[in-house]
């Protein structure tokens, strides 16, 4: 513990890694709970979607994208991805060591079961992140009394990448995957948002669910982990300045802007984004 | 010519790449075309889509895939993806020299100016393409008292590729693109789908259209072209038996066969892709 106080600079910023601009919704939470942190957002838009590819694939990119945020110098990486996150974060721990690496995952489950004890949930993901049972190991860990379905919604990522984020075509899409989720006798007590994509959704799955249903996203849960896991590091910033952004993209620094916008709810330019080649 | 006839040798595969499953619909107007050929399909899943992608990505993925269909031996190369026509061609024609490389962008504009001379042309396409152009001028080199307007649909991908082809939601995004494209004023009198994953929702298309539009595909244009460059070579396949087909992708067989199949029109197991690393 000495030695990780001595070995890393407190200034140094904290890591967030995701396949494209969907871990912005988690490094907005991450900024709301640590204003004080810099911060360094890496998407790998040039391999985007992840959650279509296979599991040897997506290690491989997550691993070799993670490399130039290690090789830039952070104190903790976040895999603000939940498809990297059920696929790819034993080798990424592997790849960082001695870092803390924070997948969005572990988290979710952790939020779902917290909201819903002895419940049962809906996880919404990606084909891959659904394909792992990610989820499923993770609620099961926490709460085997649990009961947890899973739902690949791929169409939900392309709404959300269309900012086509409310209005009856977003309602009659989410409506078609909560129909097909529920075979008769399914009836969740929670929905988690189990793609970083998702939480732009969020209202209007609320509006499609049944009442009562809890709405369960990573984003902040993984930010509390990220806290914690800092001041028990001894690493989180002394400064009281606010804390520093860069962002940074493997492709299309227009497209990051416009689509990523969406995600970080504030407009963003090309030249805001830094374009690092693999 | 001589020697084009004789360093050719007139068994080898007609080459086919795309960056995944959507040019399954220029192979089946190529296999409807010339059923004596021998076909090679690459699908370049590992980094699809390409549509979302700059244009130094995607000539950089197109020319490494592409190579590796060179490897193999090849007779002829057809570049069965819209955004990578619109993008890669000049490039990949460079790499295959001395092969004949063809395209679909331009068969797609020469069906749609046979269709309607001097007419108005609503371009349904990905951002890469739209954002170059690549219809327009094509098709203003043709016929140049055509109106062309380009829209980018990447909603549109991403219904054909879950297989939601035809039912309400279709129909609505299909009408939300054509009502954004008509700014008070433009009727076209054709709308191309100039993407290959778009023949899927040719019916969906049509039905959203107004009566008397023509729907313009280039896959049965891009099959004449084929046909006509292989015989002018001298390079077609003199055998009477039917041609063989292999399919090969970047990753991920199991997803290439199921959504592959629905672009093929017949089922496909993961044992009848075979993965090639780039």
């Amino acid at each position: 513990m000495t030695l990780m106080r001595d070995s890393i600079d407190n200034n140094l910023p904290v890591g967030i890694f995701d396949s494209g601009v969907g871990g912005l919704t988690v490094l907005n939470a991450i900024r709301a709970e640590l204003p004080h942190e810099n911060l360094v957002y890496l998407g790998d838009t040039a391999r985007l979607p992840y959650g279509t590819k296979s599991p040897a694939s997506i290690a491989r990119y997550a691993t070799q994208a993670t490399a130039k945020l290690k090789d830039q110098g952070i104190k903790l990486l976040v895999v603000a991805c939940n498809t990297a996150s059920a696929v790819a974060l034993e080798a990424l721990r592997n790849q960082m060591s001695p870092l803390t690496v924070i997948g969005v995952v572990k988290p979710g489950a952790s939020a779902a079961v917290a909201a819903c004890p002895g419940g049962s949930h809906l996880v919404l993901a990606t084909e891959a992140t659904v394909g792992l049972g990610a989820y499923r190991d993770a609620i099961s860990a926490l709460d085997p009394a649990a009961i947890v379905k899973e739902e690949a919604c791929e169409m939900l990522v392309a709404l959300a990448e269309e900012g086509w984020t409310d209005g009856d075509i977003a309602a009659s899409i989410i409506r078609r995957y909560l129909t097909e989720a529920d075979d008769g006798d399914f009836r969740p007590d929670s929905i988690i948002l189990g793609c970083t994509h998702f939480p732009l959704l969020k209202e209007a799955i609320r509006a499609e669910a049944d009442p009562g249903v809890q709405i369960v996203d990573s984003a902040s849960t993984t930010a509390s982990v990220v806290s914690q896991s800092l001041q028990s590091a001894g690493i989180r910033r002394q400064s009281r300045e606010a804390g520093t952004l860069r962002l940074l993209a493997t492709d299309g620094a227009t497209r990051f802007a416009r689509v990523g916008g969406l995600f970080l709810g504030e407009p963003l330019s090309y030249s805001d984004v830094e374009i690092v080649d693999l």
